[in-house]
């Protein structure tokens, strides 16, 4: 039976409310996730919150319904509240009908299956987490094995990099690496490690690109290091016929990424 | 002679830190820009501020000192300031050395020349500043014509859509009609009108784009109203290999913006 709770003092509310800072994420655990997409996008993908916050007047609402009888089966705890405290834990003016306390979960480098996708992503320094949670969907979209995150990136558990994600950061797998472990890893098997820089020759439509094939995005503002153009198989860019020398990281790796794509669509 | 505010409660600083407000923005015809690359890009692009806001330590800089100048030959004022006051105007913790008060300018449809760009973006409804500000940047990248706001859009002069454009607002013509004026407008001339939609069979790479192409983009949440896909010369969709069901909005204009480009390329 699930309790109520309408008290922003209550301790719980006040606890969940400090996830929205990576500190707190860090010493729980645990991370928040909000809407009734996300969610069952989440519950989908077999992923159970600890705790489940819902508007009262939604309780009847079957998916709202169905994220309840999974939480509890699952030894979570269901908690029935009103749009005023899921809009303190949401951060949001017009909350979300619900809001999940999620455990964070990582993949280790090591576990990933490189021959389990053609297309896998990696972006080194990602300052944005509205650009990883949307690169995260992209990746989704295009069947990516997973997203690399290389060197010192945003949180991936971050309120707003959930939010972007549309429900991606539940169904595809992130690895976090340093440099080094990641060059490691992929030089100790097949991948071809495409960068996107700008300071090439090479269009990204003139490249061949192979399976597995791992797109590197570089920091937003910086673009990457020297050190890591040279160390991919080929760096590309993309035709640039404007007054900015850029696009935003997460639209190229996106252009990129389709590119990969419409190379094996046509086989 | 530059003046210098350093107080919080000087007049004009609460004057232009309210121009975060659009019911502000839209009684002063002001709006906010922030940054070095922003600002210098603004000036190429001939738009000068009313007032300019620096950092006192900046003075000094050549991209500075060239928009102080700019600004005093124009008539406007520049204001030596600090890093707190920058921090409160742009609401950043990290603010840039410089923000500009800039007047709104807007274009009328009819002053669009559709014969002077390829290709054109249209967004309908859109709802986040920063997809809106990221299309913009797209648009600059592929040499649009300009972007087409259809019915009700976020403000493209919120600090969040400037922020995103990283300076394209400045260069990019932005438009704002209802459904029925683009409509009418568009008919008047040639153009070829491309919906993107999940509710059709044609991929988007299947499909041959001829200029003036008109890209039509529907709002993030529901995407655009059957009779404005109806309304389309032809609708088509973007692969989606994932279990979610789209793409960010401004992912999928640029997605699709660059085949009709790559279309153009090939000849």
């Amino acid at each position: 039976m699930p309790r109520e709770i309408t008290a922003f003092s209550n301790p719980l509310i006040k606890r969940v409310r400090n996830l929205r800072d990576k500190k707190h994420r860090r010493e729980e655990g645990l991370f928040l996730a909000e809407g009734l997409r996300i969610l069952t996008e989440a519950l989908e993908a077999g992923r159970i919150p600890d705790y489940l916050f819902y508007a009262r007047d939604m309780a009847t609402h079957s998916l709202v319904h169905d994220l309840i009888d999974a939480t509890e089966a699952a030894g979570g705890e269901a908690i029935e509240t009103n749009a005023d405290i899921l809009s303190k834990l949401s951060g949001k003016d017009n909350p979300g009908a619900v809001v999940g306390v999620y455990p964070e979960f990582t993949v280790a480098l090591s576990d990933l299956d490189r021959s389990a996708a053609p297309i896998w992503l990696v972006a080194e320094r990602l300052r944005d987490p509205g650009n990883l949670g949307t690169i995260l969907r992209t990746a989704d979209a295009i069947g990516a094995g997973g997203l690399i995150l290389v060197d010192d990136c945003v949180d991936p558990f971050s309120v707003e990099a959930v939010r972007a994600s549309m429900g991606a950061l539940f169904t595809v797998p992130v690895a976090r690496a340093n440099w080094a472990e990641f060059a490691t890893w992929l030089r100790a098997g097949p991948g071809q490690l495409v960068g996107l820089s700008l300071d090439t020759e090479v269009d990204y439509q003139a490249a061949r690109y192979e399976a597995p094939t791992f797109l590197l995005t570089g920091n937003e503002a910086q673009g990457m290091p020297d050190f890591m153009a040279a160390a991919c198989d080929i760096t590309v860019k993309i035709p640039m016929l404007g007054k900015a020398d850029s696009l935003n990281a997460a639209i190229a790796t996106a252009v990129m990424a389709y590119e990969v794509l419409n190379q094996r669509r046509r086989g």
